[in-house]
């Protein structure tokens, strides 16, 4: 994880050199936000769905890349007064804190297209079909089909009462479609046939749900001062979560049974998947 | 310029079709940006440029839909309250005040993501290349080193002495990158040897810059009730402009120096670029 986190950031850091004009203060405002914090664990996923499928490591770097440049623009937009209004991401303030609201809302948009940029580049593979087939696939993920639409649900949410299939469908939007992205992504580089697809998806889906609901339990058990992040957030707001509709016990249960599932998934594979095992053990493990 | 509207709100309104899920508000808001409103330049220009290398219909109005996903996305994020605080755009209430703030937010950043989406959609071209290459350069000219960058230097500028050489490059970024890549996209689309590409960059130059002053001049002389957009706010915001820093006469020379270069371009042309020689002089002697 330290090794990809650090590719990360020398990636970002490259792309995002700060200008000798009056956009110094948006590419500031980028690099606060995109280098040198969280777990990275997209380009994580993308890395270890490419090595399943014997993909290099660069081209696995340049897709995790673009999709952290999607996540880091939904995290300064989602921080934003008008939607979480949260102060601190990652320990640090959020980026509308550090600067103003103007320029969080332009350097999310700034993100957002570079990760069409970074994935359309030909370092990303020699192959053009394979690099618009990631750019239409990143696209409906986070689009209003996906992520974003998963966000309105979230929005939706707040006054009205969403029962578990309803907390699942909005959380398969708002953070598993992303999340299954890295995986597929990994089998779109390698042009990798259906079947190949289909058990990387099944995959996706279990720990992507897994994920969530550790998420859920982070922020209702977790220290602040270890995620980075405030907690009792959900609970406060009377969001229903994965915990608050099946109680801590039982959510916990149910996201080592998504995990074992997971793993079951990889059975037909040796050695080259033992890096997506031990991140589905990793996403109910870890403390932040 | 009716048949391109019409033809542009009809494939938004099938791209748009309302989920029956919470996400209905997200598509509604997102329908009330996009469909039924705005001159549809770029979606023209796009044609017009097409009809110069002889593409067909059916990808230039695709082009022309993904880049106008770009622009409006940008008017919704544009009009928020943190930004320029308008609350009327079209003559129609805004996005955020239609719905919230929040739903601005996701409503642009889902426009953001179809735009790429559209455009990396095997119908959009047959060859991949073809379409990364579109991506590649819609990504560019509406990040951070073309449209976002401008609008922060266009944040920037609020404070500082602008003079005429940085509000020119400021324009060629705001609005003249994605005027420049309405243009290229026909090129693109015509698989055009370089110096055709060349001239149609040089015309797109030309017009981007005679559009923005003409638009500055509107501004200043234009009346809402026309344009759809509450007029005098440069002045007010002390903002430097083409008509602030040159008068108004010497704007409206420029802008029509800048047309009949615009045109001179076309020279080796004949009845193939009858379109982008009445847009040029059509973007100077509009009235909104």
């Amino acid at each position: 994880m330290e090794q990809i986190a650090s590719d990360v950031d020398q990636m970002f850091d490259r792309l995002l050199a700060v200008p000798a004009d009056p956009r110094a203060r948006l590419y500031e405002a980028m690099r606060h936000a995109a280098i040198g914090g969280g777990k990275r664990l997209r380009p994580l996923l993308v890395r270890a769905a490419a090595d399943l499928f014997l993909v290099d490591r660069v081209p696995a770097l340049r897709v995790g890349v673009a999709i952290e440049c999607i996540h880091v623009y939904r995290l300064i937009h989602d921080d934003m007064p008008c939607m979480d209004d949260d102060d601190l991401r990652r320990g640090r303030p959020t980026v509308h804190k550090a600067y103003d609201e103007a320029t969080a809302v332009l350097a999310g948009d700034s993100l957002h297209a570079l990760a069409f940029e970074v994935l359309a580049d030909a370092e990303t593979h020699a192959d053009p079909f394979v690099r618009v087939e990631l750019s239409a696939e990143l696209a409906k993920a986070s689009g209003p089909a996906g992520m974003a639409g998963g966000q309105m649900m979230d929005l939706v949410a707040d006054g009205a009462e969403f029962d578990l299939g309803a907390v699942t469908r909005l959380q398969q939007l708002k953070t598993g479609a992303l999340i299954g992205f890295c995986l597929e992504a990994g089998a779109i580089l390698g042009r990798v046939p259906p079947e190949g697809r289909r058990l990387i998806r099944a995959y996706a889906r279990d720990i992507g749900l897994a994920f969530q609901i550790a998420d859920d339990l982070l922020d209702v058990e977790g220290a602040a001062d270890i995620t980075g992040k405030a907690v009792g957030k959900d609970a406060a707001q009377g969001k229903a979560t994965f915990v608050s509709l099946l109680g801590p016990d039982r959510a916990r249960q149910q996201a080592q049974i998504l995990v074992d599932q997971a793993i079951g998934h990889l059975a037909g594979f040796g050695e080259e998947a033992a890096l997506l095992r031990a991140i589905a053990r990793y996403v109910v493990e870890r403390d932040r």
